[in-house]
């Protein structure tokens, strides 16, 4: 590490002489596969783009320049860069630096990201506000975009935009020929095309000086001459869609040749309009086992450097293992059912469905809107799709959910995975707003299950209901309260009373169930006997339920895994409010109204007081004990 | 009208000769202008596709043969032809027939839209549904889209999620230059380059034939004859982003000649894979008046046939005529003002700022998702971008609101037009969901005006404010309460009392403002003294106000032109129960939880009892009175 040891900042880096990147970037790849070993984190996606970045911070100048990070799951190396490298060991741990960018960390993190495709409109937002600078204007704006990422439609949205302005500005598409497991849709098929082509280059060069050398001369000859550059352009040019939406483009290069890209990242520079460098580069570059692998290696746990091995979470049967699982034997029965996924098929638990019914399931890319209406389509021509998104990407199709499925009461069933804290990868990617931005939707029915029986139980329902119906599940391994046999059969609407008690009631809703059962135990070693409630229903709520407990009980306590203000606790609210309800008090545990940051997901919940302790003294202090 | 009135369903239409139907075409534009001329409605872009649609029922089959129709205010036609000419004088009314495809309506309007840029994902949903059935599988989905609505993200997923596929898909890009007023981005740039060339098309006739004589032998020789077929069609196919997309293009076509769609349709019939035809047409077709001015006829009130005169709105100012003046006097004040819309410069009322700032104008077409972000990047650079989208449309940038602008607490204004009900659009564009879907989002800030002059006033506020902050208002005019120097000053979420009373609180939320007024006067007629308070803020709410009230009354009412769940009043129901306020009972009113269909307003807010009189009642009938 004797070179990355004295870099702390993209002025440092400039210092060296282009001879010595070569050793720098080995030193950066050492230091990853070392430090994301000890920590876990997104490993192949930054091997893949050490040189790209060293190049970018020795030819470019941030934050001057700025540089956006799509996603942003491949900005470690920026990160290493920028100064931050002594706080690895800290990395996506509570306190410690986040996986992200984030503007709140470093200067040189211009643009927080986390969701995907957002990079050219902020980077096209940033630039066409430079363009109205008077002076201090000659800067550059570049976002750092994945193919993956290029099959949103907001990333669309924006080249279609760009590419009818004269502004300057790079996008540089790093190509690695997979998202997160593979690409599926045309632009996809576009790339690998030019790929296959790599000879076209040589020629479109020579062919451009050739070109430029006709003159231009009265309206009908020139657009004649048009027409003919641009017929000579379609043999030579690839990157033909891009061109065709207003872009030059430049490549395919090589994104592990530092020299190459310091040779195009300078020449660049100084040209002018919107430029796309389709950059090639190879997830997981360096370290054997993860090129071998490159999904399984993509975002990882602690890891054993040599043998690669990863932590055994195969013992363990997750939310999403069970769902993929379930789906399964629904659809051995029912030919009807049928799964969409946006770029999750293995996230989601998917994997082994896509094997068994490969032509049933439908993995559309990173393009959640579309799943969405494409799921609605579906159902109008008596199909039943499955859709399996996390809780955080579900927001992308927020108005697809309320104006393509739910105005048309379609039978489309929402697998709401990740809802609730996940730790980690925080605050961009906290499932902690569906209840709230779902439950207002009229139409929409929102299920949560308490353990790994009700899961299967409620995937069973969502497949026999009629209507939008959505279930929300969170991170991590499902509990088992349920004893053979004693299943109380799902009612439309109908919480589960669990334990009838004399004094309180306690409703939780789904990922809330343990907590909730710790908390009954610790009021009962009070002396407070509390009836507890599995609220199965987050909408509709159980309204006749809730009247007959509302004349025997002073307070109805709630717990959910959501933001406070419009989650489940509110529905309660409003309905006791509608009614005139005002014996009985109801109070709401929720995760408060702000942005909540990443972090092991118990410390979070301590730290946001819906852990048991925090509950259990509420409500004791609440009841005066 | 002899050929039109017998025809009341597209087997009537199948019983004409192919030369009646040009007659039939004139009958059809003569019963639209005599019709919307009565009713008001969607003109010009209706009379574009007169033989676009008639031909397509002459060919296809509906309902058996699936047509999707994009945002669908140009479905006139396709009522007309599926028996619903009768019911025209209803249009848009309520209880009337809708002026968008309803499957409620009729089994021909196989998808319900209202929202741009959903038909291609739509219809590949039901055409991936279709090739999974074993019989009854052999009928053809067509997805009508216009060259506005391929500006939006989710229309480029689709087009990118079918061009992998072979499923037989046919999309119809109606192409009129412009939608509603022009369009931008490349895409239309692309479309215009098409347009210019048309001499093309014999040529990839010809070239096609000769390129399929062509042998293909061996692996390497294939793959070079491929690459030369490849770069014959780059010479001469137009819409070769489409073709390199994975569509087969055909086009463009004269979308107003009925013999060459009808052979074209025919034809596209039997291809396989998807295919994408370009048909050209002409805004406002047979209307002269309405083809000089397309924009002005897109939708009309009801207008003189032979004049052409529009009823004149344009002597009482609406809310978007306010915003955009008063946007254009702070605009002058300061350089870092911006103006950013997604295709709707003249329905948001800026169209003065666009001439007198048009560098600072940023139109990015029918791309609500972009426009957001992209505000979110001018901000990070410095400028103050005022972001003004319909309430409905805002909906498709939930995540872009939560994820780029409020969790980087970036100072974008929301100016969120035609908040509360529409009236004649109906169910799909109602703006009644923002508040449930913006105000549990942390850091946002929401005001809501109660008139004129406060609405100047928040738009001040806004610009000065620093992170991001939405206005709502809705379609129509402002009142004015406010006189002369008596205007509080806004203070960050503060309440204004606008009178003080005795016995019990009335909260207003913006548009419910003068409804409001009248329920305390009916009050004061019953002996009731309320404080009547104009909320202003709706996030933060005023809880040290509330606090107060609350300990002096028994009862807050609360009114709002949203749906009830997740509303304003919730806010407040939040906030008592988690401060234990008890002896203060909170009521909402507010639209029930379902969806509104469309109508007159004020017979709709009767009918959904949000009007002075039910409000009245229903608190006299409270307080026991």
């Amino acid at each position: 590490m004797s070179i990355l040891k004295n870099i702390n900042s993209p002025e440092d880096l400039k210092k060296l002489e282009e001879s010595d990147l070569k050793n720098l970037s080995s030193e950066i790849r050492e230091f990853l596969i070392n430090s994301i070993s000890k920590t876990g984190g997104h490993l192949a996606s930054n091997l893949g783009v050490v040189e790209l970045t060293i190049a970018l911070h020795y030819c470019f100048s941030s934050p001057r320049d700025k540089i956006i990070w799509d996603v942003g799951h491949q900005a470690y190396v920026h990160k290493i860069l920028t100064g931050r490298k002594e706080m690895f060991d800290t990395l996506r741990s509570f306190n410690g630096i986040s996986g992200f960018p984030k503007p709140k960390e470093s200067i040189h993190d211009i643009f927080g990201t986390g969701h995907s495709s957002t990079s050219i409109s902020a980077a096209l937002g940033m630039a066409s506000a430079r363009d109205l600078l008077e002076e201090n204007n000659d800067y550059s704006v570049i976002a750092v975009i994945g193919d993956g990422s290029m099959t949103g439609g907001l990333a669309y949205e924006a080249l279609n935009n760009a590419g009818r302005t004269n502004t300057n500005l790079i996008v540089i598409l790093n190509d690695n020929e997979m998202s997160i497991t593979e690409n599926v849709g045309a632009m996809s098929r576009h790339l690998s095309d030019i790929r296959i082509a790599p000879t076209y280059i040589n020629a479109k060069n020579g062919f451009n000086k050739f070109l430029k050398k006709i003159p231009t001369i009265g309206e009908k000859t020139g657009s004649l001459i048009e027409k003919t550059k641009d017929t000579i352009k379609y043999m030579l040019v690839p990157g033909i869609m891009f061109e065709e939406m207003g872009f030059q483009y430049v490549g395919p290069i090589n994104g592990q040749n530092l020299n190459e890209l310091i040779k195009v990242y300078n020449k660049v520079k100084n040209m002018q309009g919107p430029i796309l460098i389709h950059v090639m580069t190879k997830k997981g570059k360096g370290y054997k086992i993860a090129e071998k692998n490159p999904s399984l290696y993509h975002g990882v746990g602690k890891f054993d450097i040599k043998t690669g091995t990863l932590p055994k979470n195969k013992d363990s049967e997750t939310y999403s293992d069970v769902f993929g699982k379930t789906l399964v034997k629904l659809a051995t029965m029912d030919k009807k059912i049928v799964a969409i996924s946006a770029a999750m098929i293995s996230g989601t638990g998917l994997e082994s469905f896509k094997k068994i019914f490969p032509k049933r399931t439908f993995d559309v890319g990173i393009a959640e809107e579309h799943a969405i209406t494409f799921s609605a389509g579906m159902a109008t021509n008596g199909f039943i799709p499955f859709v399996a998104i996390y809780s955080t990407f579900l927001q992308r199709g927020y108005d697809q959910i309320l104006h393509d499925v739910c105005i048309q009461n379609l039978h489309v069933v929402f697998a709401i995975d990740r809802a609730g804290i996940v730790g980690e990868d925080g605050e961009t990617h906290q499932g902690i707003y569906d209840i709230s931005f779902l439950s207002h939707i009229p139409n929409l029915t929102i299920m949560a299950p308490k353990d790994r029986t009700e899961f299967i139980e409620m995937i069973k329902y969502a497949a026999n209901f009629n209507g939008p119906i959505g279930i929300r599940y969170p991170k991590g391994n499902p509990a088992e309260f349920s004893s053979d046999g004693d299943f109380k059969p799902i009612e439309y609407g109908k919480f589960e009373v669990i334990e009838e008690g004399s004094d309180i009631v306690l409703i939780y809703a789904g990922s809330m169930a343990q907590t909730a059962m710790k908390v009954a135990d610790n009021l009962k070693q009070n002396g407070v006997c509390p009836t507890i409630i599995n609220a199965r229903f987050l909408k509709p709520i159980d309204e006749s339920l809730l009247l007959e407990l509302s004349k025997k009980n002073k307070y109805i306590f709630t717990m959910e895994e959501n933001i406070r203000s419009g989650g489940f606790g509110s529905k309660i609210l409003e309905f006791f409010s509608d009614k005139q309800v005002t014996a009985c008090s109801v109070i709401n545990f929720a995760l408060p109204n702000t942005f909540i940051e990443h972090g092991n997901r118990n410390l979070l919940l301590e730290k946001y007081l819906l852990d048991e302790k925090s509950i259990t003294d509420k409500i004791l202090f609440t009841l005066n004990l």
